[in-house]
């Protein structure tokens, strides 16, 4: 359970928890991280923490909420003046693979979920995915007439997979040219001859 | 390091060490999975396990270096007879689901490298992506005009997703339906203006 601040300097300590969590377990993982870890990070004695967060489970299901909050805000943020479709998701995918770059702990912590609890791994992508697909349902105009679930999870797992290559495998790689690239599939489909 | 049988009852032995190996870690997870429970489920004993792998983390890479040869070996065998890169595709990604579907063990072994070594996460992920993408180059008077190895990581992020949504979440579903929905992406592209 998360217990939450109560004042704005309890929700700076409360801030440094978190990013203290995100750091120890995005680079030891879940299971070598213990809350003295995060406590000595966050400069804050380890009775703080229970202030704000009952264990160590929650503290690290409010980092996996949080995320997909952040990644959809910062989606939308970056969609906001999109008039098509195609930049929709252009700028979209650019968003993506960006805010992963900022956070590379990122994809540990999400894929930890599977190994933590398999029941947060499911919802985490059954609720990205559900929303995708009410976006897609609502611009069926411009979209082929498919299954917005089956279209919801090939896009999602287009940008996973391209966040683990071009920013995870390869940190130099030019972000704009992987999405021109990947936006060519995108409008024409992968086929030459349809 | 893994040292081949070397007798025929040898290979089978080693076969019942690998499939029992795949069931603790598949289950357990590999840092919750000792020799032991390896031996006990294999019906051997602890020392004959050494005999085949120097450690657990052997039988692991092992394991792992199996799933990519055995799913492009199934992808091969399903697709020998296939005409077109549509084809091709279509005829992959259904192997590719059925394949997890019969072994469910399969993305939390692959996925878990990247907790127990992510330099195997990312050879795992490189060598599938890069013999993808050599196909791709083959085929390329039936492919758009397109980055080779953007396209293999969209289409491998494609089969692992819809696979994680559809064998993994959805154990009823369809996977001839989703897969002929998802082939409308790869023939036309998801927008209807392009």
């Amino acid at each position: 359970m998360t217990l939450g601040p109560k004042t704005p300097r309890g929700q700076i300590t409360m801030n440094r928890i978190i990013k203290a969590a995100e750091t120890e377990f995005g680079r030891k993982g879940y299971y070598n991280t213990g809350i003295n870890d995060i406590a000595q990070r966050a400069k804050v004695a380890s009775g703080t923490i229970y202030l704000y967060f009952s264990d160590k489970y929650s503290l690290y299901v409010h980092l996996l909420t949080q995320y997909g909050h952040r990644i959809r805000k910062e989606i939308g943020k970056q969609t906001a003046n999109c008039q098509t479709r195609y930049e929709y998701e252009r700028e979209g995918l650019l968003a993506f693979l960006r805010l992963v770059k900022k956070r590379p702990h990122m994809y540990n912590i999400i894929w930890e979920s599977l190994y933590i609890d398999p029941k947060l791994f499911v919802d985490y992508y059954e609720t990205f995915a559900a929303k995708y697909a009410e976006q897609l349902d609502q611009a069926s105009d411009e979209i082929i007439e498919i299954d917005s679930t089956v279209m919801a999870y090939c896009l999602m797992g287009i940008s996973n997979f391209l966040g683990l290559k071009y920013v995870f495998f390869d940190k130099e790689a030019d972000l704009e040219y992987v999405v021109d690239e990947a936006m060519k599939f995108l409008r024409l489909g992968m086929l030459t001859k349809p």
